[in-house]
């Protein structure tokens, strides 16, 4: 089974969103679990202090290794065969793929840095995966770490159940996903697509895929670069 | 102010992170403000129904246009500026200028999708503005929210206050940050690299921007293309 230990300083915020809707009935279904974890339990001074002022100046704090180092050994040793995973923005771009990748493993360690950034000794001496969600800074990786866990959950068998409708998604055969369209018939004078609802399902496969070309052509030209 | 607005299913899960740290503060200042509305409320019929089946068939509901059409006019008339967001992997993909760009705005207006996606005729009727936070699926729109407004609060002016250490950050110069050290000196045999602890600030930036150059080279060399 899939299971996400996470080490930050507002755990508070968990699982949040990941106990919603889909992702929250699959872990009260026992298919994946979810553990939250406050980094500040493993300070050892009265103050509880976790950051110290970076080394060779700079604004904001930095988290010390130390304390990351006793985290992470005692939510995960060394026998622990999960990846350790920082939300970084210098991290490897998260995509579809890695998260189906993650989906078939044993889980995930995710440390979810704050201020400044953690001590570099910590990302290597504990082999730590940075991983991005994107190329844009937030204010910590807790939210980060809810992305990619929602990323991978949804792939988890069982979890979307019947309603899975994977296939054709964005990025699951490397093109934006075609439009969508529901009843009202006329919604403010426009209508759906004739071709829709032709119950032609031949012609319907043949529009749908060639609106998803067109549109990744027009708006995403780098993902037909990459096929 | 900037102020942002919500359009969801599942309106408990706002502020969630939006509400922790430098950016619940800023909220608290009054910097930002953040309203979440349950799509649901506007729906007319006594199962408030939001979605049907998708037209041509397939997995999955599409979100109704004419309910959609009614949450949006109510919470964004027409004479309201700021821009109409749909949380979309089909968007533009969010970077660090266009989270700028949306900071020095008015707000925003996001509207979550949730199951297969929402009718193609409220995006182009209501000029929604198709923004994606990276090339993975989610199970709904809201996460994608919380990290497009985190993005952006923690760039309007006084929310990181003294914090405030933006300027090198990754994305702000172009390339990746550089590594972070702090106390211990020495970390399981691994010392501080001493330039950081020389007191030479030119040395110091010198070595930063190297590293950052290298890192950018060798993790994300389209970045430096871009340039």
């Amino acid at each position: 089974m899939f299971s996400a230990d996470i080490i930050t300083l507002f755990p508070d915020l968990f699982p949040g969103p990941l106990g919603a809707s889909v992702l929250g009935r699959g872990m009260g279904d026992g298919l994946w679990t979810l553990r939250a974890t406050n980094l500040r339990d493993f300070a050892t001074d009265r103050h509880r202090t976790v950051d110290d002022t970076p080394s060779g100046g700079g604004a904001g704090m930095v988290l010390k290794p130390d304390i990351l180092a006793k985290a992470i050994d005692t939510i995960a040793p060394e026998s622990d065969p999960r990846p350790r995973i920082l939300m970084s923005p210098r991290g490897k771009p998260l995509t579809q793929a890695l998260a189906h990748e993650l989906a078939t493993g044993p889980g995930a360690v995710i440390v979810c840095g704050r201020f400044e950034g953690i001590d570099q000794r910590i990302i290597d001496s504990r082999n730590l995966q940075e991983i991005s969600i994107g190329d844009y800074v937030l204010a910590g990786g807790e939210v980060a770490a809810m992305v990619l866990l929602e990323a991978i959950v949804r792939l988890i068998p069982g979890v979307l159940g019947a309603l899975d409708s994977r296939d054709e998604e964005s990025f699951e055969n490397g093109l934006l996903e075609y439009p969508h369209y529901t009843r009202p018939q006329t919604f403010e004078g426009m209508d759906i697509p004739a071709v829709l609802t032709s119950g032609d399902h031949g012609k319907i496969a043949k529009w749908r895929h060639e609106q998803s070309l067109a549109l990744t052509r027009s708006r995403r030209p780098d993902l037909l670069d990459k096929g």
